[in-house]
C-alpha cells in the first residue's frame, strides 16, 4: 500500500528503530537485514557509518512492523543473539511509544514557546509532560498550553534539595528527555549521570568559541562577523558535551550586543528545536564526545 | 550622552526618519544634512541609492530629535522648500508615533504566533490592534494575547460585503499596516488601492518560481533542491508585487510534500517577520515594482 | 587495518558501487547485503530511498572489494539472478575505472578553471580528456593544463555537421561525461539521446525561475532578493532536465546586473563542480524528471 | 549621463573616497557633504557608523570627481580645515590610483589561483605585482599569469634575513597590500608594524575557535557540525587581529579531516578574496581590534 504524499507522521505505519555500534567486521548489514526480513519487516530507512580510527561500525535501521510476525515485546530478545555475535551496544525504539519530555526554563520564553508550538503542530514528536522553572515567570505560558508547571527555586544553599525535588518530579512523570530551554542553572554531576545523553542544552554561541557566560558580549568584543548557537548533550564539563546541532547568522559592526541577542534568539530557537527533534526521532548515537546524526 | 550597549529600542532617543526619492543631481545630501544640522539634529543613520537607469536618487536619513529646535509637527513644513527644490517624493516618520497593525489570518497559526511573540518581545515594533480571520479558528490565540479578533467569513457571493466590513474595521482602528499571515483570500483592487504599499503578504515559494496555488506541490513535482518563501507588497497582480524579503532552505529527494510544508513554515515565519519589521522601521522605499531596502 | 584520517581518495581501497531501482518489496536489502557478504565484501556505505507514489525502491551500496572473491569482471554476472528476481534497473561501477570527461566551453572561463583546478587537486575524480570550444578563446587554458582542445565553430547552417564532429571526438576519446561549462549552444535531441543522463549543464538562475536567456537581467527586472544557479542533466526540453544541485546568494537593490553576473559566477562554479563531483562518484539516480542524490 | 547597467568597474567615473573617524558631534555630515558640493562633486555612496561606547563617529563617502573643480592633488589640503575642526583621523583614496598587491605563498595553490583569476576578471581591483614563496612550488602558476615570483626560503636561522629581503622586494615594488594566501610562516613584529593594517591573512577556522595549528584536526576532535574560515589583518598576536570576513560550511560525522580540509578550501578561497576585495575598494576602517566594513 502506498503512503499518501501529504501524509503526516501520525498516519505512518508502526515502526521499529534499531540503533547500534560494534566493531567493524564483514556481514553486519547482511545479518541485520536478514533478521528483519525473516520476521516480515520492510526496511524504510537505513544508515551506516564507520569510524576508521577506532574500527567502530554504527547503524540505524528503521522498519515497518505493521506486518511483523514478532510482537514489539519480543523483538529485543529475538535480536539478542545477533547483538552478542557482533558485540553490539544497541537499543530498539518503537514509534508506538511516545517520548515524555520535561522542559527546564528560567525567565526567557522564546525557546519554550518554540518547543511548545512545534510540538502542538506535530513537528516535534512526543508529549511535553512537565515544565520546571527556577523562576515562576513562565507559568502562564505553561497554563495556556495546559502543561503542569513546577516552580523550583534554586539558590547556592538549596541547590541539592532543589535537584532532589526535580529528580523526583522527573521520575514520577516518567520523563525520557530533559530540555534546558535557556535554563540558567548548572546541573550536578549526579543529575547528569542519571540522565546521561538525555539532557539537551542550548548554548548561545558557536561552540567552542565563547564558552561560559555572556557569549554575545564576548562575540561583540572580539568583533566576529558571524554569531552562532550550539545544541549539545549536557555532561559534567560545562559547554563541553557532544554537539548535536549548530547554526550561525551574520552580524556587522552595526549590531550592538542587544542586536546580537535578538538575532541570536532566532538561532537558539531553531537549533534547540532541531536537536530535540533529532533526539526524539532516535536519529542520534553518541560516541565518545561526538554525535553521529543519521538525518 | 552615550547609549548603553545593551539598550533596547524602547530607550532609544526620539528620532525622525526622512525617506525620499528625486531626480539625481548634485547637492542633495549637503542640503538635507544642513537642514538637520540647522535645527540641531544629530544624524544617526543615513543611506543613499542611485538608480542609474532612471537617474533617480533615494535617501533615508534618521536623526536624533531630542534636542531638535523644531517640534515634530513643524518639521515637515520646514522641510517643504527643500523637497520642492529637488522635486522630492518624500515622507517623514517619527519614532514617537506607534504604528498600528492588523493581521489577517485563515486557519494556519505559525505566522500569527511568530508575529505576536516577536511583537511582545519588542523585536517587531508597533501595536497589533486587530486580528481578522475568515475562519474563527484562531480566536483563542488572539484572546491569549489580548487582541480583538473579528471573524469575517468570505464566500464568492459575500466577498465585497466582507471587504467593506474589513475596510471599516481597519479604518475605525486607524490601521497603518495590514499583514496577511497566510490569509487564504485574494484582496480586491480597490482594497489594494486603499492600502497601497501597506499590505504585506507571505508567499510560500521562492517567487517568481511557483506562483499561484500549492507551490510546495509544484516544487516537489519539479524536483528542486531548494525551496523558498517570499514576502511582498500586495498589488493587483497576484504574487507579482514588489518583493521585500526572501529566504530559502535545502530539500532532498527524501522530503515529501508534507516535509516541505513543514520546512517551509520556518521560512514563512522568518521571512514575513523580517519584512514586517523592515516596513515598521521605515526602511523600505517602493520604486516601480521593486523595493529599496535600507538595512 | 584502520584508514589514516588524512587519507585522500587515492589511497582508498578498491570499491564496487551498485545502484538500482526496482519495485518496493520486502527482502531487497537482505538479499543484496547477503550477496556482498557471500563473496567477502565489506559494505562501506549504503543508502536507500522509497518513492511512495510509485512504489519504487532505490539503493546505492558501496563496498570494499579488496578481498572480494569475485573478480570485477564477474560481479555483474553473479548479481544477475538477484537483479532479475526483483526486476531491478541496475548498474555496477568500480573505483578502479577512471571516468573520462569532456568539457564544452564558449568564451567564459570561470567554470572551466574551477573544474580543471578541482580535478588537479583530486576533489573531482576522473580524467578530463577533451575540451571543445565553439570559440577558440580558451585554448590557452587547455594548453596550460595539457588537455587537448578542439575548436568546433557552430553556426545555424553548420550545427548538424558540428555536432557530428563533436560526437566523433567524444566517441574516439571514449568519453563518459560531457560537462557544459557555460557552453552557449543548444544540443540536438539526437545528441541528448546519445548521452542521456551524461550531459550536465549549469544554468545561471534558480530554476524554474528565469528559464531561457539572460536570467540575471530577468532577476534584476523582477527585483528578487536572492539569485541562484542550477545544475541539471540536459534533456530535449531546454532548462527542464532533472535538477542535480542548486545554490543561492543574496542580492540587494545596490546590485546592478553586472554585480549579479559577478556574484553569480561564484555560484555557477560551485554548483556545477558539486554536480559533476556527485555524478562522478556515482551518487545520482535519475527517476522520471528528478534526481535521487545519495550524499 | 546614465550609466549602462552592464557597465563594469572599469568604465565607472573617477571617484574619490574619504574615510575617517572622529569624536561624534553634530554637523559632521553637513560639513563633509557641503565640502563635496562646493567643489562640484556628486556623492555616489555614503555610510556612517557611530560607536556609542567610545562616542566615535565613522564615515566613508565616495563621490564622482569627473567634474570636481579641485585636482586630486589638492583635495586633501582643501579638506584639512574640516579634518582639524572635527579632530578627524582620515585618508582620501582615488579610483584612478591602482593598488599594488603582493601575495605570499607556501605550497598550497587554491587561494593563489583564486586571487589571480578574480583579479584577471576584474572582480578584485588592483595590480598583483609580486608573488613571494618560501617554497619554489608555485612559480609555474606565477609564470602562467606573467607575475614575477621570488623564492625566499625561511628557516629559523635565516628568518630575519629572509624578512629583510622580503621587505626590500615589497618596498622596491611599491606594494600597498600584502596577502598571505596560506603562507605558512609567522611575520615578525617589525614587519607587521611596517605594513600595519595592510597584511591580510586567511585562517582556516571560524576564529576565535581553533586558533593555532591544524584547526581542521581540532574541529574534527571537537565534533563540530560547522567549520569556518576567517580573514583578518595580521597583528603581533597570532590569529588575534581585526576580523574582516568569515564564512562557514556544514560538516557531518561522515566528514574525515581530509574532507574538512577539502570543504574548507572553498571557504578559504571565498573568504580571503572577499576580504581582499573589500580592502582594495577602501571599504574597511580598523578601530581598536575590530573592523568597520562599509559594504
Amino acid at each position: 500500500m502506498l503512503i499518501d504524499r501529504t501524509d503526516s507522521n501520525f498516519s505512518r505505519p508502526s515502526r521499529a528503530i534499531l540503533l547500534f555500534s560494534c566493531p567493524d567486521v564483514k556481514g553486519i548489514v547482511a545479518e541485520v537485514s536478514h533478521f528483519i526480513f525473516t520476521y516480515n519487516g520492510n526496511i524504510l530507512r537505513s544508515n551506516q557509518h564507520s569510524d576508521p580510527e577506532t574500527g567502530t561500525f554504527f547503524m540505524r535501521v528503521e522498519w515497518d512492523i505493521s506486518e511483523f510476525t514478532l510482537p514489539e515485546s519480543k523483538i529485543s530478545r529475538a535480536f539478542e543473539p545477533i547483538a552478542e555475535k557482533f558485540s553490539m551496544d544497541y537499543r530498539i525504539e518503537f514509534s508506538s511509544r511516545t517520548s515524555r519530555i520535561a522542559i527546564f526554563v528560567s525567565k526567557l520564553d522564546h525557546c519554550l514557546y518554540d518547543l511548545l508550538l512545534r510540538n502542538k503542530e506535530g513537528e516535534i514528536p512526543g508529549e511535553i509532560v512537565l515544565i520546571i522553572g527556577n523562576h515562576p515567570d513562565l507559568k502562564p505560558v505553561a497554563d495556556y498550553f495546559h502543561i503542569p508547571f513546577h516552580h523550583v527555586p534554586v539558590t547556592p544553599e538549596t541547590r541539592m534539595d532543589a535537584e532532589a525535588l526535580e529528580l523526583d518530579l522527573l521520575s514520577k512523570a516518567n520523563v525520557d528527555l530533559v530540555v534546558l530551554a535557556r535554563y540558567m542553572q548548572i546541573l550536578s554531576p549526579s543529575f547528569v549521570e542519571t540522565y546521561r545523553n538525555r539532557v539537551i542544552n542550548i548554548h548561545h554561541s558557536f561552540l567552542p568559541a565563547f564558552v561560559g557566560a555572556k557569549p554575545y558580549h564576548q562575540a561583540f568584543e572580539r568583533g566576529v562577523k558571524i554569531i552562532g548557537a550550539t545544541s549539545h548533550y549536557v555532561t559534567e564539563d560545562l559547554d563541553q558535551g557532544p554537539i548535536i546541532e549548530q547554526d550561525v547568522v551574520r552580524v556587522t559592526h552595526q549590531d550592538s550586543v542587544a542586536d546580537m541577542i535578538q538575532k541570536g534568539k532566532n538561532l537558539e530557537r531553531l537549533v534547540l528545536s532541531r536537536a530535540v527533534k533529532l533526539h526524539l526521532e532516535h536519529k542520534i548515537l553518541v560516541f565518545g564526545n561526538k554525535t553521529i546524526v543519521f538525518e
